[in-house]
């Protein structure tokens, strides 16, 4: 069992390292060995296939699979960290405005880097539709993906994570998410980056057809039911999509 | 372990009953059942509490607690049929208007309908919240009632469930109901149905401060922050919060 064949990233972190023995090394490997799972998973099923499998076909030791993604539903979910990361880098990018400027943003930039993932989510879609027992966790990730994005956005802003208008925006946000990605599992040829100016686009359709008490209301007839304005809504995409 | 003295709902179900031996009777003796649990878990934790502690304390035998609940967790959840029942009812009474009007009175409505079970959703909330590894199946009650709120007002409108105006208002809805729990904890005085009507004028006020590309923004330089407008928020407001 202790065969521990694979590079070890926390032991060449603490010197400058070449490429070759440095955490760099140990973050493609620990990307190979997902890649890997996630493949035998999809072909199988996750019940199906066992550590032992995963560690022979990604070429190392079963103390390392454990070390690093501590159980066989963990390697699944490894992903979580990188796209925190990658919603932190998306706010951080995002140019000065309103919040919501802010948001839609950030929205349009992880859009971007969840399409370099794009084949990894596909299998990941299909594994956990395969096994409803992982949605639970699957939903998870989308709640630690809206505080992440409630985190950053008021980090950004400089105001407090319990700010309204910031919690508001990233969990309206992540409506536009879980639509821009039904959407592009839909319809083949769209990027999902024009998918989520899409679901923004509908968002601000949807609620601009409330009729809030005491103020104006946007539509003429509260008993006509409101067309979803597709026209109108379309006219920001800039056709990437 | 045959010990079947609670009142079997289903024996009865097919005979005009009197009141104490029908469906209605398990009913009450169900919420019971449930009530009983509940206080356990939120006195001493999920982990310490056994099925043969609650089958004691609700007077019923542990034969009669597995058909009707499956496991010990199936206790916490079992009001989720319940709730999904009142989302509907919510809905089905909901006066005509536009589905943002629709889903606004029904969840008015299913507010009122919390309140009535305020105890228990605390002592639910406090379990959960004691008990970590039960969130992941929170989440998955919140999808159901997105989903449930997503069909019962597709029906009451006519259009299929997949209308993309019906499953926006939905989506919206959940996001209303949770920021409207959050403020209803935070705020000791205040109505569930209070807080509901002030979440919606906050999303609405969020919304508004977008600025959607090729239509006029809502507030005249995107560069200033967007204030919450709690004022207006507040104008629909009528005082039972």
């Amino acid at each position: 069992m202790r065969d521990e064949s694979a590079p070890a990233s926390e032991a060449g972190a603490e010197e400058p390292v070449p490429a070759r023995t440095g955490p760099g090394r140990w973050q493609r490997s620990r990307a190979r060995v997902e890649r890997v799972a996630l493949e035998l998973f999809d072909r199988h099923g996750v019940e199906a296939v066992t550590v032992e499998q995963i560690c022979a076909a990604a070429g190392i030791g079963p103390a390392t699979f454990y070390r690093h993604f501590g159980t066989k539903d963990g390697v699944l979910f490894a992903y979580r960290p990188l796209f925190l990361e990658a919603i932190r880098t998306a706010v951080s990018r995002a140019p000065a405005g309103t919040a919501s400027d802010q948001v839609e943003a950030a929205l349009l930039d992880f859009a971007e880097y969840l399409e370099a993932h794009a084949d990894e989510l596909a299998m990941r879609d299909r594994i956990v539709a395969a096994n409803p027992v992982l949605l639970p966790r699957t939903l998870l990730v989308q709640r630690e993906w809206e505080a992440e994005l409630t985190r950053a956005l008021a980090a950004a802003r400089g105001v407090p994570d319990t700010d309204p208008t910031v919690w508001w925006n990233a969990a309206l946000g992540l409506v536009v998410i879980r639509a821009a990605f039904r959407r592009w599992r839909g319809e083949a040829a769209a990027t999902l980056r024009g998918c989520v100016r899409e679901s923004l686009a509908e968002a601000r359709a949807t609620i601009a057809t409330r009729a809030a008490p005491g103020t104006t209301p946007a539509h003429p007839d509260p008993a006509t039911p409101p067309a979803l304005e597709d026209e109108r809504a379309r006219e920001g995409h800039d056709g990437d999509g």
